[in-house]
């Protein structure tokens, strides 16, 4: 297999160094990831500047590139530039620095880099864990649970031609796979406003994770009863039960 | 009523400030929009920097604020914190300058402010014009149809609790409204790669839109034929189909 894989934390992160080298046992890898840090992106591309290329690589022996562009400018970068005679079979996006759980996908380079994947026809899958600054260990021990996924869903990656799997990882042992949905990720204290030292105002966006009911079978609550999260998450954003009551109204 | 209006494509826009004159004569106008140009940054937040805040004016008449973030922090912080005193009633997002069709809702800025007035829990509404660069006078026309629709669906809000109105104003003559879906929109020659006077290699991101068929009931087609589009959108992103083929799979 050919196997493309990006991040959102950047091409010096952790995260994406083990899973390439561990994917690299089992298939081509092609990596092509952001110079710097760009999580929470969501599904920004750079159409205002140019995007610069630099030559990487990864643990001495991976080609790979970085890019001055976001997780979904890399997927396409990829694609129909760098990798453009490579044939693709997938998409790995991560692994990611924390989870992308709930309606926090919206907000996730991590997944929109896949779902970038599925705009240009590739299988693609997300991949992150629920917890931050963790050491390479557990980066490789995780990218060991991708490497059995692919192996398991490699002759029916046709189910991945209208959605992308969003993978979360728990911390701890884990118990083993569930398929979810997206559950309900809402925040309190969502903005910190401070004065500079010449008095002028500016914000941190941040805030703590509210305390929601989930449902049983969402990604949340299945990445904290220890299994590994599968969640199939799609861009068909037309959301169709309210089109015939919008035509009722009088326009 | 009390409107929050922002953009994408920065505080001195055409686009925002003839929609918030406008809106003026029918509602009090809370202005809070990026300091500069951020269109096609998704769904974009900005977490690894803070958000500066500049205090402007609209017209010198409409208090507005600018903030060094993308359209999505926009709505986060003039919902949190700029008019947390305020009961916002509508969000809208505009008027972009060009248009938010098909697939490429995915990439805009001007859609994700709306949704992010979406995950804040407020009936929102996303407004693009089908032409880049048309004169003040086109937004001031088009900022009045955006009127006369807030005008027929104001008694109707409880139909965007579960999706945004995503709206496109087409060229020339206005032959009405129409209930559409997103249709689909690819992109050939999407990169131009070059070389820097120093040898180093980049990229621009572009490409010139395909010929694709679409549904009769697309946007892109109500669009070319004379409508304003108006296609609910939504962030139920789980692939609900595929929950149960993914189950089938031993993993």
């Amino acid at each position: 297999m050919n196997i493309l894989i990006t991040n959102d934390d950047g091409i010096r992160a952790d995260g994406i160094i083990e899973l390439a080298k561990e994917i690299s046992t089992i298939a081509n890898v092609y990596v092509v990831a952001p110079e710097s840090q760009r999580s929470a992106t969501g599904h920004a591309i750079t159409i205002h500047s140019p995007i610069m290329i630099n030559d990487e690589y990864i643990d001495d022996k991976i080609k790979a590139y970085s890019i001055s562009g976001t997780p979904a400018d890399c997927v396409k970068v990829g694609i129909e530039a760098l990798f453009k005679d490579i044939d693709i079979d997938l998409v790995l996006s991560g692994i990611n620095n924390g989870p992308n759980l709930g309606t926090d996908v919206v907000y996730s380079g991590t997944a929109s880099a896949a779902i970038e994947g599925l705009i240009q026809n590739k299988p693609s899958i997300a991949i992150s864990y629920d917890q931050f600054n963790i050491g390479k260990e557990v980066y490789r021990e995780s990218a060991r649970y991708v490497v059995s996924l692919i192996n398991s869903i490699k002759n029916k990656l046709e189910l991945l031609e209208d959605c992308i799997l969003n993978v979360n990882i728990p911390k701890g042992e884990v118990k083993g796979f569930k398929i979810t949905k997206l559950g309900d990720r809402k925040y309190d204290n969502v903005v910190d406003e401070r004065l500079s030292p010449y008095g002028k105002k500016y914000i941190w966006i941040g805030g703590d994770v509210k305390e929601l009911d989930q449902d049983e079978d969402s990604d949340i609550v299945a990445v904290n009863n220890g299994y590994i999260s599968i969640t199939p998450v799609n861009i068909e954003m037309t959301n169709l039960r309210k089109i015939d009551k919008l035509k009722e109204i009088d326009l």
